[in-house]
């Protein structure tokens, strides 16, 4: 893996380690040793400095990740100048602390005791290796070795002949590879294919010997979803008395929750785990599928309070293969991972988050838990799906969107408390991103709403049909994302654009003006009280549904002009096309 | 300081610390100790999972903040089960290995114990000190006590009557504050309110001896900014050759350090620093006024490579009272940092954040450092400005309204590269969030934008009305929630709604369906490139401006309907009104 943001390599350090230990314990056999590998970490002082890396650190020394190793380039130099500026603790006593092994190697030209340290620390089974290493930064320059101002810069014409000097290599010659570099290499790369050809026939073995294990390894490492995966998620039956039936008017953590379970046994790849609310998702989970030190084969994971790390943990198991990773925390405290659920994204890692406690309706816990500009900050992330469905049907829909989307990583977003189950929610069409769960002939107002406020909104345009003679459409929008990638037409239908159009959502207003005329939304910080009553006194009832329907009707009745039209409007997708052209470096 | 979401409380403690030390410093007198307290820290295993609790304290041992006493609830519990499931490190050695002071207390009820260790951290003056306490969660119910069952549920009657007989305290009482325990808190407030008044009478006798020095702490501690501050910040002057004057064409992020040094020696109050990117902000700055172990008196924090502790000191900071918080992250690296930015807007801590390298013009550095989602995740956040200025004037307005408003922080988003000083840039105009600054008699078109796009606006509006004929408004709107706070007149006055409308920023489209029919964003992650490519790439040249601005134009000529009027909304704020109702505990 290639990283960028600081702090985040050694995260994923861990998620590469945990991916590797969890397939040995599952796929391997005696004769046979398909994943066996070292994770190697090569990161700096900055890296060192981020919470995300001690998190990150301190569950790799929990786990006993033998087979990860950090070679840390212990330059002492950050961007803003030495280390000393403002980190001096002692690094090799907190990862002792961490329960690492944990060594030094006092110059990094010492090529053998490099080597030395290396072997030592993989011979060192039980904890993850820590390898400490001076270096100098900038190395071999007269102007810069040492200093920050060799981080950024480049070394300009006078001090790059020198440098070459310095090396020995011609000073006339630029991308010039010296002789024996070069033979180094090809060495290294010969060596390399060797191993990989000798992997390539002991793996031909373990075909011949398990062959239905080997394919499906090889399945998994192509990313491919099991064939009839989806027909193990739990639906609501149509037709019958809906709130008799199971999964009927359960909280959507819940449903999430049953989700995950129903394709646990079919979905090998499946591992994850919560930054400690397991018990919060999962009231009867009992342990028993723990990835621990001495149960490697286990599938969930305790992150512990760490939610950067937890996502961070995430990537790196689905950049190692063969796994397919989700995670649990509340949707607000996603803002302590953002860092790394931005590397999600961006890497193409089809993370599932399962994201709790979605809204107001937190109640006694207060502002500091109740998200408010969360949805809109996922939502405005290239690559993101937000899914935040209202009952079973939607939440089935989530999950085939998710799953079938190796590439993009998707929130769903999970309430708290019971939803009401939607007489016409449907699996289909809630995989297309919004569509009318109530239908009228000509509506007069469209109410578009998600999850939790769904019901407010069905139960509102009864009040503005019964005592007000309005006549609505209800439309669900489990996740914008999905609705924009739907053709022209099918939005039309969904969204005429020139219809009063009022959107409800116990969340910021932002992101909300592209569909609807008017927002009954969130403008503050919440409150603490019981959840009902806080609900309620941000306006979202029934009452006050209709209330702002009507009013919204009204206007445009006063109005002299027509109604806004939103959706006829051009996109420009910038950029049009982006491929390897040359100013790409 | 109350704190809400784990690991903040550690962070703010660091910041509390830092003001007093800072405040002693700076204001004492060898007469006069005006500041002189401890500042105590209760936290739970939790905390000290997070992250963020891990900056913080490494910082806080590199500053040896001697009079910095952390209490640690050791129960062993969270809300999994047993801290055991996913954190076994060993806490006390990495507190030792970040320069603390490390004691433990096996039981806490052994008070004459607690005392004596709480005693002996407070003699420590050269380190911060941690006290591990063992304590018992639910201490006293049969039913949980040890437990995690005692974290969030209630404990039923039965259990609380044990629970009321194990205290010895009368089980059919509710709300009961025994005797002693009575007797006992009057007992500290009495003496509370001694050391209060003996404080008074000293701060009295300061007063006396040092008018000018206590008025300026009265000043500060009420959060007055001095009369005559905003005249030192620097502004464009009218009429002259903008290009040939100082301040002219500069980068916004020079302009921002320009800013802050311009009133840094009239506003003692304004402490801060950067997450490890000070040359990159301040080219000059030396380290003279660096705030460290052997000189408290400085102003400058070096953070380190530690964005979310960096944001939590300055709640911290902000909360002691006399100070007034800066810092400077990258923009996207905000992200690192948003748990805690959350808490500034939620605790109406008005610190101000320099937020540099804001756009794709990052350049070689790549789609990890080029932010997309960040603007409009901080726009959706309640109680917070984002202030995005394109030149120096704008940034005089940026800096007058962020100082203004001492209950709301302000991120001001700032370019990496030069941008072209605006000939109609207002610093009256810019605090009103949106204003013209190219104005034509009848629009038939208008550009929004913001920062470093502006440039590109001015001149795409030039080639429409030059090759195409086209009538252009650009207006610049460096700050949208300003701009929403204005009369309705003003804003129709600059945005009538129903002229096309083109929104132009280098970042998500999400949140620019509110003021324009059609936008110029980004709807990926970013390159890497040389800057100026790299921006062209994504359509940010004045051609595309023009291109699309036509192609909108054409689109509502085309158009059967007329434009929609997106201004003519009804806006429904809720709640309206929030009291101190019942309903909030």
């Amino acid at each position: 893996m290639v990283t960028g943001p600081l702090g985040q390599g050694i995260a994923n350090g861990v998620g590469l380690a945990i991916a590797e230990r969890n397939l040995a314990a599952t796929c391997n056999t005696s004769a046979y040793e398909v994943f066996d590998n070292y994770t190697c970490v090569v990161c700096g002082d900055g890296c060192l400095q981020e919470g995300v890396s001690a998190e990150a650190s301190s569950l790799a020394g929990h786990l006993g990740l033998g087979k990860l190793i950090v070679l840390c380039d212990d330059n002492s130099i950050s961007i803003d100048g030495p280390t000393t500026l403002s980190f001096t603790e002692d690094l090799a006593m907190r990862y002792k602390a961490y329960g690492w092994h944990v060594s030094m190697v006092d110059d990094v030209n010492n090529l053998n005791e490099l080597r030395k340290a290396i072997k030592v620390a993989q011979s060192v089974k039980d904890k993850p290796s820590i390898i400490k290493i001076k270096t100098a930064i900038g190395y071999g320059s007269k102007a810069v070795a040492g200093t920050n101002y060799a981080h950024g810069a480049p070394l300009g014409e006078e001090d790059l002949r020198a440098t070459k000097e310095f090396y020995g290599v011609p000073t006339d010659k630029t991308f010039f590879v010296p002789d024996d570099v070069k033979a180094y290499c090809l060495e290294a790369a010969a060596a390399g294919q060797a191993m990989y050809e000798q992997w390539t026939d002991m793996f031909k073995g373990y075909t011949n010997d398990h062959p239905e294990k080997a394919a499906e390894i090889g399945r998994r490492f192509q990313n491919k979803v099991p064939a009839d995966l989806f027909t193990h998620l739990p639906s609501l039956p149509k037709g019958e008395d809906k709130d008799k039936i199971e999964l009927a008017n359960m909280s959507t953590r819940a449903l999430a929750a049953i989700a995950l379970s129903s394709i646990t046994s079919h979905f090998p790849e499946l591992i994850g785990g919560s930054a400690d609310l397991t018990l919060s998702v999962f009231p009867k989970y009992d342990g028993t599928n723990d990835f621990q030190k001495q149960t490697p084969q286990g599938k969930y994971i305790r992150f512990g309070v760490r939610e950067h790390a937890t996502i961070a943990v995430c990537n790196g198991l689905m950049a190692y293969g063969g796994m397919r990773p989700y995670c649990n925390a509340m949707l607000n405290f996603l803002g302590y991972g953002m860092g790394a659920l931005r590397v999600s994204a961006l890497s193409e890692f089809g993370v599932i988050f399962i994201a709790t406690h979605d809204s107001l309706q937190v109640g006694e816990d207060g502002p500091t838990h109740q998200p408010i500009e969360m949805l809109e900050s996922l939502r405005s992330m290239p690559n993101l799906l937000v899914y935040r469905p209202a009952d079973a049907n939607e939440m089935n829909a989530a999950f085939r969107v998710a799953l079938s989307r190796e590439k993009t990583p998707t929130v769903i977003s999970c309430s708290r408390g019971p939803l009401k189950t939607m007489d016409a929610s449907s699996v289909d069409k809630a995989q297309r991103g919004a569509y009318a769960v109530v239908e009228v002939e000509k509506p007069q107002l469209i109410l578009i709403s998600s999850g939790s406020e769904m019901e407010l909104c069905i139960d509102g345009a009864k009040i503005l049909q019964e005592e007000h003679g309005i006549s609505v459409r209800v439309v669900s929008m489990p996740c914008q994302e999905i609705f924009l990638e739907q053709s022209e037409a099918y939005q039309m239908s969904v969204l005429p654009g020139d219809i009063p159009t009022l959107s409800v959502e116990a969340s910021s207003v932002n992101g909300w003006h592209r569909f609807s005329h008017a927002q009954i939304g969130v403008s503050r910080f919440g409150a603490c009280g019981k959840d009902k009553d806080v609900y309620r006194e941000f306006g979202f009832s029934p009452e006050n549904v209709a209330l702002k329907g009507k009013a919204l009707v009204a206007f445009y009745k006063e109005h002299d002009k027509p109604v806004p039209d939103l959706m006829h409007r051009p996109v420009f997708l910038n950029p049009t096309k982006i491929g390897n052209t040359s100013i790409f470096v």
